[in-house]
């Protein structure tokens, strides 16, 4: 028998692509989907590329009947989410995509996202969603909590440099160019093909971006002192992908050994040989996450780059793995699919 | 035990794709890769986005022992490849991406080739492989000739029409939009992302593209008598997609009738609701191919718009899908992808 | 001394194109510009690209004095224009480029925009602005309303061979491919980046495009009696640029001969060597219309093709053509900007 | 008169690129255009974007007469432009667009460019040609060399900073994003639409990029002792503009104050108000250089972004007006041209 799928927020990217990828899943079915202001739509109407699919329509979250629901992704922009999660059973396995439950402090939710959380019991239950780090936790969990794309990226290049104790602390620097549809389907100028599209710039420099409040948490707690990284995002005319060139100050042998053993068991996390670069368009569509390791002109310093797929593994695809977890199926079982290119 | 898999040509983009199909194809498996000039490289050298899987390197094809392929897929250019299969094993199934088997009558293929066909008898053998329409004759096949990529496109929007009647067989005209890797990986000054990207124009205009050749043998045979299309194609600053925007003389509603009623236990040829325009975005990747149907201001005059991935549903899911049919496998194997979208 | 300029709408795409062509005008300087909701901001925050210039603030419109305006651009949305135009000094010279004067009959433009015409004095005395062929109605006129975008390049490839009587007038076919800025910069979600770039479309299909009511006015008027055309837009993945293919019954060398000569001291309009394949990236960002002719294989068929910058010729560019007429400078004065390649 | 111009290499983009902007020059008249395998072509039919221009044929470098030549651009490849500058007249005005002239010490050039150096007397005679700060040097030149285009972005975010001692100089690390046009129309794989669209990697990282050869001469220069920067470029989806994103030890305020001094009275150096991050989409197709400076949220960091056209700012515009001073032109003469948006 197949395991019963909710996904709330079905109208947005990260809503559409956990579909595309449960549409090969061998255990799961989708028995409900929601988008407020399109409940009463067919999923063929939002997103077309869907319509070979046996979907249920869209409805209100409030007219979901979750009884029959073993594990609910839930997609809804923050600030909403905590309210939302708030409301359902409270035995409901949940997969959330938003931001509301990845910092454990509410303190530092209130400074990174502008106001107090408002479901602060909730929060301290929710496991943290890097799958390859918290696994236990996951498998155990009940409300996991997905982690920011870029988020992501920059852990998979620095969390074994870290707890291995490689890398000087105080002069992580990060790098990040990102693909755009990590902007959501939100409607502004700066999104439009003809503003975005042939050209590059920075957003949120300076310390500005609310992924950090992640990194100073899992960077800290694996340091087991106070970490803050230099973190300046670029938004690039793409629609898929984060690059992240990350630098640190490290022996770049030792430092793609210990990447290269921490993560040789690792379905989706491949360091490819020494010295070679990685591109983000091996990765997309998939669940892959690529990381180049090399060392500079200057002794001692090293570059760690990692691209993946801020839809899949940066957001649907690492919460699909995790509902495998919670499910107790197979973790790889629906991400087998291999990156689109070109 | 899993069907044994050759592909000659591992190095070009539908050789590649042919590899991201197969890898979630439940009962193939790939026991030999060619390419000439890269050979003993491994494929993750050639295609680093197929670095996840694990597959035989790439040899010369002289070096493969085809005693033991069940099946040949062959991705080399066109002229080579009737030399290259005229050398095969002689019972050996194979599946030709090329040109060289397309037309019937050699007559056709050296005007629209411009040499002699050096395989004359092998032409004679060949089935054309446009699936939905050659099923039987491809299952008892021993060597399929794949389609045009734009010879697929305008055929699923035609040849239902042409088959009932329905539309004036002396003016059809097609003006097709194809992405950039319908091109392979040729190196020329136009396919560079500097020259390409942020414009279009028309290419082989005024009746001079070779899939015209394909396009007057299968209307002139559908219809019993001579038919000569008018045929425009554009390139565009995409890279995987064809659309068709095709002009005929006829009734809209009776087309889309016509049209649904022949494609309704197709899997993967998608009749849109009447007066729905399909996108090459909703099918990118896959092998669905999205057919819209809508009138004119004009009376007695219907556009018909077929999208389908040049890629997929033009050449290597194409070839997949008569794979599965000449093997006796379910024929939506290894096939049911979703788009990737965005 | 210089000609004093005011432009109304100066926060979208066709208002800072006109900025940026009178930053080279030997002989213009603008004094006013409007944007009712961005009124108080600097054109340099609401378009850094802009930056460089000095110029004024921007304004609500009935802030400006337009006693000391010698030319007033007005770059609005339709219906608002009829109402804006309508209240501005009756002595003011307009060069208006939204839609409100193109057509003359009121029930043309009540059937095509869905509403009567609040100003049809107005819409009487407007000179229609396709400079060649309205050069000396538009230097005595005092409004002059600039074509669509689109209907100057399909007029452009086909004007004159409606006048020389050398094309069937019952079978134009005209298939057009448009870049995005000629939607201008609505928030649309189609109009993403991460949803347009990459995939072509068909929009308002089936003869439903506004643009059909100018087609079917001029080439009607030319004709002497009722032409109308069938009329196919594509949206691309590109800025800039519109590309007409053109399909007509008639001879490919009487209608290369015929453009040539029409055209022959035309300095913007520029007829390619007989079957030379215009492409929009060679006009980008210039005024120049570039006009190719091949014939089709079919005998009697002949498609013609024209390429212009929505943005320059297609609007801005033919709006500065027409205002340096209106005000007896040299025609070309401003415009003869390169295009950007690549 | 005007000034009589010769172009080597014009069937290049940065060739082509000086063609566009010298055709709205007052004062300038091209004379010669070479590009030894397409001699004898007119430059229409290599770039039909130039084709309303009146210029001369192709010609090899050897039928030049140079006798009426004023002032030579040579855009040849790197290597050859070294035998070419030695064969002309030696009192011929030169502007090198290549890198054989750009490192002073010919071991320097035998360590990043591979050979010695074959022209080591012009090399020593040669100029830096970064306009800004060597005008005198170029007034009076008779060889300047052009910058590469990275290293002119590097040098106008750091060069004022340098000089004036406000930052750590063991500690400067720039991450810099690149568009494909400064690949120029080299046949790469790579470099294809197909394979180049819709991602980014990393290349020549860890120190091998051949433009530290130039951050290592000037800045060692200006520092008064040997100062090597940390420099990894990449490659984007995008045809024209680099975004160097500069991270600095230093106070943000004194930055900005330092860069907004020092380039208070240059024309095309602007520095944007503290904390506003520039955009290449605003300079692309001008001379213009926009930067950015933000303080990072770790006291004691400053992140300076600055952005320019690699073809016209960073190769052809900076070799117009390095012509313009060697010519005692006006320095911004033909160099007027606004960016283009979008």
């Amino acid at each position: 028998m197949k395991h019963r799928i909710a996904i709330l927020g079905a109208s947005g990217y990260t809503g559409a692509e956990l579909v595309r990828l449960i549409a090969s899943h061998p255990s799961m079915q989708i028995v409900a989907l929601s988008a407020d202001r399109k409940a009463g739509m067919a999923m063929a109407e939002v997103f077309p590329f869907l319509r070979h699919l046996d979907l249920p329509k869209l409805q209100k979250i409030d007219e979901i009947d979750f009884s029959g629901v073993d594990l609910c992704f839930c997609a809804l922009p923050h600030a909403t989410t905590q309210l939302v999660v708030a409301s359902l059973p409270r035995n409901l396995k949940i997969v959330d995509l938003s931001a509301d439950f990845r910092l454990r402090d509410p303190a530092e939710y209130e400074k990174w996202y502008g106001a107090p959380h408002a479901a602060v019991d909730l929060q301290k239950e929710a496991v943290y969603g890097l799958t390859e780090f918290y696994r236990e936790d996951i498998r155990n969990g009940r409300l996991v909590a997905g982690t920011g794309c870029n988020a992501a990226t920059g852990q998979y290049a620095l969390r074994p440099l870290i707890s291995a104790g490689v890398i000087d602390l105080d002069s992580i620097l990060i790098d990040l160019k990102a693909g755009v549809s990590g902007a959501g389907r939100s409607l502004k100028e700066n999104l439009l093909h003809a503003e975005l599209s042939g050209g590059t710039h920075s957003y949120s420099a300076g310390g500005k971006h609310r992924h950090l409040g992640e990194f100073d948490q899992e960077f800290s707690k694996l340091a087991g002192r106070p970490v803050h990284i230099q973190f300046t995002p670029h938004l690039l005319p793409m629609n898929r992908g984060i690059l992240a060139t990350t630098y640190v100050k490290a022996d770049p042998r030792e430092v793609h050994k210990v990447l290269s053993d921490a993560y040789a068991a690792e379905p989706f996390l491949q360091v490819l040989p020494f010295g070679a670069l990685p591109s983000t368009r091996d990765i997309a569509g998939s669940n892959y996450c690529h990381i180049g390791v090399i060392g500079d002109r200057i002794p001692g310093r090293t570059v760690v780059i990692a691209v993946l797929d801020n839809l899949t593994k940066g957001s649907s695809g690492q919460a699909l793995q995790n509902a495998n977890l919670m499910l107790g199926i197979e973790e790889t079982a629906g991400l087998g699919l291999a990156p689109m290119f070109p």
